[in-house]
């Protein structure tokens, strides 16, 4: 860690911050410039609390140099994470196609779709439950019945399940959910993080809108903080100035995840966009920058879906789009499925 | 609402859209262009579902014209809302500073914060019980005792206070706090909002990072919906390219806030800007704007704290900064405390 | 065209606004709502300046159906472009890669770099001679001798070369130059650009940090206009909160530029992350998600690099990059160089 | 500068980059860290090239501690910069109200608007000739005939010109031009800049959409190190992802620019939000910010506007809008005009 003193302090002041930094518990080394006093802090720092060196008036800056996490960093665990999931297999060149619609909507829907795109290539089910919905007029999904439904759909069809959590409360109703889902609004929902540390499920970790990497990352290490180590990155688009998609996807985000972290990262083309015809050259984008997965929507009527439909490709589409994405896959190296 | 069709959509087709929208309850007008044919949708167009209509494969796009909240929208309800707090009122001409620290650590420094800063004119006590912090290693504030030592510093001050919730569980606890916060994390964690639309508590509900007003509109309409009434609006920054601020204070959304909806609007220029000497001139320009309070950090002894020193001002520095507020506060017309 | 007048506009009020714009020399259709009046602007709107309406004191909002630009409208001209360089193409199923140095900065490291990157597979050869440079301080191009260096460089290898326009006084210097670059900070220079369409040398245009898509397309019809079809777009990144990378490459820019559009687009993976690690990633997800080309930085000694050298790979780099480009090139049914 | 190495560098090449440092005239000195060297530079770092350093293989991050900018810098200029225009001042205490039509349409126009303006407070009459427009459909101004009408209204007013240069090949028509306006667009467009620096004229320099405020000052000292100190920065706001307003007035990069800069600052609220009723709260909040200025647009008929119509205000407007101005600069001890 690089502290920055402010321009011109005191040579007492500058004394002053150092052994107050050095009762912290590390080693200050110091620098004097022309104007500027700078010590460079040498030991564990992890344990250095940022905010409160930056909090010193004395201080202008803190500059970390060790990235924050541990759990999640692949400095400490340079072997790809290989995340498995009834039997199935993602990271460590594994790739997982989990598509379904956004919402579940009633038992003919999910089993249908589910075999289609099951059919079709893909390893796991997803579909929507307890829907964050902007508008509190809008449908919040089917809730305990739409998972009563998705666990229906996974014992007819053998795929496993993934769905977002919305509440720590709602946890009980989650017991035979193969993959927990955080959405993206809820990625710096600490309380709920924790609680879902203290279980050994999977969960897939979906990026805040206006998160960056390294917050992403930290997200993570809440969960595996809590003993938790089975975590699924996901990039799903960031909030940017471009109105032409409903969010950017940030494409350089899967190689920097990929070199930072050892847990798989996949892919939601669907949301990022929020255009059906852009899935597929996202995902092939996707592949070839290294996702483990994509998450993809498929609805079977997506002229009635209940939510989302835009975004949503019929069962036929997902058949003519899994065949580009089969074949990159290959190309990289990886299995599918 | 206006829906666009694709260009070159058959008259069939046409014809079977527009059906199937009226079938809505909303009467379809229909302005055939020279390629594109464009729908007026007229009568109650709340309850139709925009993003169900832009899922049909012949719809190039849906523009809203009514706003999407009716609680919260001063269309509907012309006069300002005065939220009333043990005694105190903001809105409609009353002005509110809250202050205090960022995280309360011990009784000693809860209530001589209390003292100094109501000797300073502010009206209202803020400090965090429950604290979001990035890193799951860092402090995550005192939770239950924080509160308990809160109401401590009411009880020996009089003020009323203010204070985070961050997840649903842990309302029990707050049966005494006169104001819930609802953090910029938690804008969209809408299970903890509809929990608090059952409660009667004044709500201050802060602007996600990345959220827009509209987003934060829709998010006190789930608290009002819920029939709660009593919500404060709070723009602390957004997130953009600028590194020089933590945030970026959108100054705009006070008049916008105040124009589309009858509700308080208060400034939190600590988080905003995150820098201590930006915290006068950011107050001002907010009351300037038309901010109906602020929030403001201070903290007895910044160096020390335990979590965002940098952006707390000293009770001395406080002293200083509301004399400039005061005097503004006045020449816009309105009643401080 | 679709113009939304204000809420409660007075009905004498609406017919004035009616007949203003039907003066215009287009149909003018009424939609009557509850609470609002709309009107459908039937005819070439492409003449109606939508400001000016937005102007009027009684209208909300305008929301413009056909795109604003013809020239670079794939609708007008549905086959691919295909812009000659030289005997090279680029578009139409043609794939080029253009490699050089950040800046030329003497005769033998651009012959040099020539002479690999050629022998890599690249089909022109890029390299600064006139660098914007954020610091006036800073090393700002070779400027006239560059052009020249980068002429003896084309002589010696046959490429076709590439290099960076700043001001249209310096255009004479340009006449041997087979691709103009308008970087970035100039895409909207309009003078700039009104210039360059006179000419008619084939102009890489470059996306602005923060300019929309729909922007980038205007930008390049300021060009077309002028009479000069021969325009190659350029993604290269925007500005976003994000600090892992100097710019977020916009993926999603490349199917969606293509769909709008007819131009050939390349992308600038060097520029976009600033990272040389992030090349090789982000040039396959550029291709599998449809791109004609890629701009690329190579530099023979980027410790010594007097610009950009952290992005810059060598030629060794280069040549090992390479390999995945050819073959995903391949993959896509594209015809190298 | 801190220079911050790859982790597990080896000794060897930890020396390498030592000696290389070295070699730039400045002071090195080295701190060993666990896992990672830090290397502290001493001396005159202004004329170290960051990027140059970055690029060496062997170097994680650079991170400068000196401002990159001189002349514009507070630090080596304590003293408020008072800009003098034909008689007026601005800066230091002064405020300027810069007033007038978004483009000068006829001389009827620009003198009626000018004379309004000039009764209601305004010190400068601004205007423009040369109009950068997104489409080059729109309207581009009068160029040099607008000139023309601007020196007219000059003429019979006496209020100093404020105008917008889009070419440096212009410059022989902006000779009795008093303030020559750098737009947005072209706030990096060096080779202009550098041309303005040449000359003695008032340059209002604009914050580009997407620039940060240290590439404001960065484009400043362009200018002044040309050898022309008269520069006024401007804050017009910035792009986001709010859609509310047509961009984000970032309130705080006034307080921040009078910190780290001498130069005056204005702000332009009628184009940051592109929107008439945010005029007033907007300039107010300005004031209250610390701005030393406005600019503002005031078309005598908006409806006709041929540009940018939707965000000017009528003289009466203005007329109205410049009480409350009078009153903030008043209490802020600055004197109008």
């Amino acid at each position: 860690m690089i502290v920055v003193l402010k321009q011109n302090t005191q040579k007492e002041q500058v004394e002053e911050v150092k052994n107050w930094i050095g009762e912290m518990g590390v080693q200050v080394h110091m620098i004097e410039g022309l104007h500027t006093t700078v010590f460079g802090l040498i030991g564990d720092t992890s344990k250095v609390d940022m905010e409160q060196i930056q909090s010193n008036p004395n201080v202008e800056s803190v500059k970390r140099i060790q990235e924050p996490y541990k759990n999640a960093n692949r400095k400490f665990h340079p072997n790809d994470t290989v995340v498995e999931i009834g039997g199935l297999k993602i990271g460590g060149g594994h790739f997982q196609v989990i598509a379904g619609p956004c919402s579940v909507e009633c038992e003919e829907q999910i089993t249908e779709v589910a075999r289609r795109v099951k059919a079709a290539g893909a390893g796991m089910l997803r579909g929507g439950a307890f829907k964050p919905r902007t508008s509190p007029y809008a449908f919040q999904g089917l809730r305990a019945e739409g998972i009563e439904l998705l666990l229906k759909a996974k014992r007819v069809t053998g795929m496993p399940i993934v769905t977002e959590i919305m509440s720590a409360e709602h946890l009980p109703l989650f017991e035979e959910v193969d993959v927990i889902q955080v959405g993206a609004r809820n990625m710096q929902n600490f309380e709920l993080l924790k609680m879902l540390g203290k279980t050994n499920k999977p969960i897939l970790l979906k990026r805040g809108l206006a998160n960056t990497i390294e917050e992403l990352l930290m997200s993570a290490e809440y969960i595996m903080a809590g003993g938790n180590p089975n975590v699924i990155l996901c990039e799903r688009g960031i909030r940017t100035f471009e109105t032409a998609t409903r969010n950017t996807l940030d494409i350089s985000a899967i190689p920097i995840l990929k070199r930072l972290s050892h847990l798989p990262v996949v892919v939601d083309p669907s949301h990022a966009a929020g255009i059906t015809w852009l899935v597929e050259p996202l995902s092939k984008a996707a592949i070839a920058a290294g996702a483990d997965g994509l998450i993809i929507e498929v609805h079977n009527n997506p002229k009635k879906a209940l939510s989302d439909g835009a975004q949503s490709l019929t069962p036929d589409d997902f058949d003519s789009v899994m065949k580009p994405i089969c074949r990159l896959v290959d190309a990289e190296g990886k299995i599918l499925g």
